[in-house]
């Protein structure tokens, strides 16, 4: 673990890959096509490496990990088989798995380079460089997502990785994982979107008399439009799969409001209750 | 203001108004059916009183404050008409208020006593006298809902005793009140109660995974079904109108994505957010 890791790209979750990392004297090279977003990395973040060049970034590290939008992944994955002269293991942060493993394969197939999809579920609304802490995996759960030809050791190595900056690691399927996280992520994105327009979206002055109830469960609505565009998109099987769910239970709680039956409309919401507080306890966050 | 309060129901509401009201000096007496949570009220809060009969307790007050469940309501308030000699104020802490504003007018009709609806929205997903605080009430917003034929003088009373705990008043109709709550907090309610079923119904074990998205989006499913029961059920047509048009917006952004409209999505989310921005600010809350 003592070798060079290149973080492409220093957004919240690159930026504070290399905090965590730095802070333990790794030594580490963030690239971004942009300066000022590795100009204020370096100014919070003594030791690090910042480059603009994307060969010279990768040339010299072992592990790679690619921390940009997925859309930018495969343009990345690409340029590092042209140019990268040692094998490289390669790893991601996106959000959706099955599509980035897939073209990793392809682009990948026949060259020295392993790539090991990952998702360490960390980060909040909040987005950018300047949003980055050192502490923000402590804790947190990464998913990693080998498909059936990854070598265990190039596996193992990914998963010490996430370890190795307070994570808890799980491994699973990426077309697992693409499910999962439609549901217990992606879903409650949308519910919470789409609450803000129907709460408000007509009045948004009745918002001045909302409490803690609406605050809380749109919070995530705040997060970054593009970024949750590119996730919906690309995970758009599992989404619409979790969506129609959804839609099936608003309307068999609308049916039970509407016939007014008493017990059953309890018996809804004591069983949302007890699922809740049995099994969604409070995660260590930062 | 210095004459004697009566509480019915020692609940978070109730026990939290007789905490606040004690804290000033105020002559405070909570009714409550069961022993157990006006024992537990007089240990934490000195100087209020208790009481297990509803004629003693109301008899000798001025303004009388129904903290009971919705349901509960009208059988006091014909108690009040009953038994009591003088006349006095009455409101509630109930979160419907059509209902109880019309059957309040129909038990009191022709006697000397006065019926205001209040809506004090404190409170969170705990309930009891366990969880009551004497500061739940500071800075929150409180809806007084008169109808017309409530006296300028007794609508003025009312908005004064709940400023006088610290709460920002504010008149609206009943009608126009329980229109806003459906949309602002039972929406938010009952959607988050379909996203416990949907996200982990049929896998709990999925939770393990989840970050603070799907805690905060889901916490005020945790609130006690019984109240939320009644509060739904009560606010039937309003509560079925909001859910009707979340059903349509789940709709719209189905349709997004599944006809991969990446500027139509961008869009949805951004208007979320932009709201949410500027109008879901936070609260200040205990």
């Amino acid at each position: 673990m003592g070798e060079r890791v290149a973080i492409l790209g220093p957004g919240l979750l690159g930026g504070s890959l290399a905090m965590a990392l730095v802070a333990q004297q790794r030594d580490v090279v963030v690239w971004g096509r942009r300066q000022q977003p590795l100009d204020h990395l370096k100014s919070v973040c003594h030791g690090v490496t910042v480059e603009s060049d994307l060969d010279h970034a990768v040339a010299d590290a072992s592990l790679v990990v690619l921390a940009t939008p997925i859309g930018v992944m495969p343009g990345l994955l690409r340029s590092i088989r042209q140019s990268a002269s040692s094998g490289k293991l390669i790893t991601d942060v996106g959000s959706v798995k099955a599509p980035i493993v897939a073209q990793a394969e392809t682009i990948l197939e026949g060259s020295s380079h392993l790539f090991v999809g990952s998702h360490p579920m960390a980060g909040s609304e909040a987005s950018g460089i300047e949003a980055a802490t050192a502490g923000l995996f402590d804790g947190a759960r990464c998913l990693v997502t080998p498909h059936e030809r990854s070598p265990a050791d190039a596996v193992e190595e990914i998963a010490a990785f996430w370890k190795s900056v307070a994570m808890r690691v799980h491994q699973l399927s990426a077309e697992e994982h693409d499910r999962i996280v439609a549901h217990i992520s992606h879903l409650p994105h949308a519910l919470a979107s789409l609450l803000v327009t129907t709460a408000i979206g007509d009045h948004p002055e009745w918002a001045a008399f909302c409490g803690g109830g609406l605050q809380d469960t749109t919070r995530v609505a705040s997060g970054e439009p593009h970024m949750w565009t590119e996730i919906f998109l690309e995970n758009r099987k599992a989404v619409l799969e979790s969506l129609n769910a959804a839609e099936s239970e608003l309307r068999r709680l609308a049916s039970i409001i509407e016939s007014e039956e008493i017990e059953a409309l309890n018996r809804f919401l004591l069983e949302a209750k007890e699922l809740r507080d049995s099994h969604i306890v409070p995660q260590i966050q930062p």
